[in-house]
């Protein structure tokens, strides 16, 4: 059963607390630390070309997010990436808004190319990045559709050479071998900005402890359950959002054994 | 009556979600975001000079707040602001801090002659940009006379060719001709940051779906209830914070009719 | 007894507002703000060289976090430091991350030598500072010791000719003559992401209506006790950290006597 390791997964990530560096956009970056601390991890924020090395020395995982780009920060994504790689530490890349501009289309496929262990987007994101270039409108999650993720996600998996996740009303979740399907969530996190960056920079603390499908997987299920018990507490979005943290916290490997919806599927 | 096109105008823009792409500051980004996807649209964040035009191609309103400008974000803004108008898009400025430093007074007058939709700053901000530079403290809203105030929308609307709201106890918001008054809000408001931020963010998606006189209308109105709403059900600053993003999204053509207190003035 | 002069320093702060300029790091600017609102100051962020000596002109403090710096900001907080110097206004810094890496120590100790009211850190950090460089795991508040932390408040205001708190489950305080030792606050303060950072900008707003021995231990008082009285209205980080600016906003004279542990020890 996918519970038994999602839970020894999350045991793991609050015993070695791990120490994540995130080059994230300025809209999450509060955000994204809050959710690695709620559930057990430890977060920093460095983006100067300057101390990439000397941070990512002391770091247990690098996450990337393009949400704010510009040209400074993709040098310093870039520096981030290829030292990291170097060092064998695991990265997690969220391409947001990939597809919307080509800026970011670009920049995406540049850190890809360098090379990454989990890429988590939306399916517009995603399916931009594999070619189809130009459809996506700005962050949201748009055009989804719950067969083709499937595929995009074991698609994208081969080409790119990294676990894949397509978040969306069914994550998929693919090593290009394997495929996972996770049904947990609610829509509510549609109305909070930067939880997608949140499940991103989860990820980051769950690789840090675990090989990466799993890493996924496990992120989405802990992120998402916890989400559902917010939303229960919280049905409108400020409450909710503030309640997120409370479940990220709270949230263990009883709550994620009655509610975790995960299974394999065919690839 | 005035609630019933501001009921329309609430209406129009949950049903249209418009994209807002905001260059703003970095204190209000995660607050902006979350005020714009509360009430129903969709907010980006985009500032690199590489991909603004085509942000702005998806967009449907574009919302400038030099905040925290600098020499790299001012060149963003300027861009944006040209393509904007170009594109015929919707252009909202906040012009936070103006009279506080030369650098903004300069950096707002210097975005309002090329062109905006709808200008809304506070008493001392507009009056700075009038000529009264130097009279201002920091962001707050001090010096504010309501008499004054409703002269100087309607000066500042004629000297700059757009949309002017003054914010304060009563707002004044004029188009050069009409005048608006609007008496909603707490002076909680004043204890959170970025309120007013989160006021002109919602100006832009509501100016994505109405004229610009009536989108600064409505837009004052819909925040400024919820805002009454959310210090009904917590007095305090963090508490009230929450609860606005909650009112945002709750807030509905029943309760701006019981509570909108607008009304047109004479010029 | 030192709660005499606390519970005045509150009064001061709220009597006068003062203006607490910021350049700070981009995940807690939202958050500092927000505290220093609830508190009853007024902060303003401006980092644009441009503009460093208008914004000092009507501020009443200074507050550096080197959180998230790259050269164009540390190239903005020397001279900032450097103006305020000159103007005499006070000066607070929070060295976040010193000994994490070599930039960070290094940028810290450049604004040490031109000089600083008030240096605020956890044990790592001040103890990175004063020679024992890369022994700091990020920004966490690893290896305190407080018999070394009380030494280390001491020896570090000597050597940087400033007052100093070193932070942690106690905090000492020494303006290199006298130690105050703080046992106020709650352990849930780390799972909350810029607390140490709230608690920095508070002394900006301390010192501009006090000494700075005295202010940097109002602040730290002022601020645990509401973080004591938010835990027992939440015990979980989202929520806590809400209650918190509650608690900012709300705490006075009575409570502070109420709870206030605080006391002079032997140097």
């Amino acid at each position: 059963m996918s519970e038994e390791w999602i839970v020894q997964s999350l045991e793991k990530l609050r015993e070695k607390k791990p120490l994540v560096q995130n080059i994230t956009n300025f809209v999450v970056m509060n955000t994204t630390a809050n959710a690695l601390l709620a559930i057990g991890a430890s977060p920093v924020m460095a983006h100067a070309v300057d101390e990439i090395e000397d941070m990512l020395k002391i770091a247990d995982a690098l996450v990337v997010n393009i949400g704010t780009l510009d040209e400074h920060w993709i040098a310093s994504m870039e520096k981030a990436v290829r030292i990291a790689k170097e060092m064998k530490k695991p990265i997690v890349l969220d391409p947001v808004g990939a597809g919307a501009t080509r800026l970011r289309t670009k920049t995406s496929l540049d850190l890809l190319d360098i090379g990454t262990t989990i890429l988590r987007g939306n399916f517009g994101e995603i399916k931009a990045l594999l070619g189809e270039h130009g459809k996506t409108r700005g962050v949201d999650s748009a055009g989804y559709d719950a067969g083709e993720a499937k595929n995009l996600a074991l698609e994208a998996s081969k080409e790119f050479n990294t676990v894949v996740a397509v978040t969306g009303p069914i994550d998929y979740v693919s090593d290009g071998k394997r495929v996972y399907a996770v049904e947990n969530g609610h829509p509510m996190l549609g109305r909070v900005t930067g939880t997608g960056c949140m499940a991103t920079s989860i990820m980051g603390a769950f690789v840090a402890v675990e090989e990466p499908l799993r890493a996924a997987v496990s992120a989405l299920v802990a992120f998402e359950v916890a989400a559902e018990k917010a939303y229960e507490e919280s049905p409108y979005p400020g409450s909710f959002h503030i309640k997120l943290y409370d479940w990220l916290y709270r949230i263990d490997g009883e709550i994620i054994k009655e509610r975790a919806k995960v299974r394999e599927v065919e690839p």
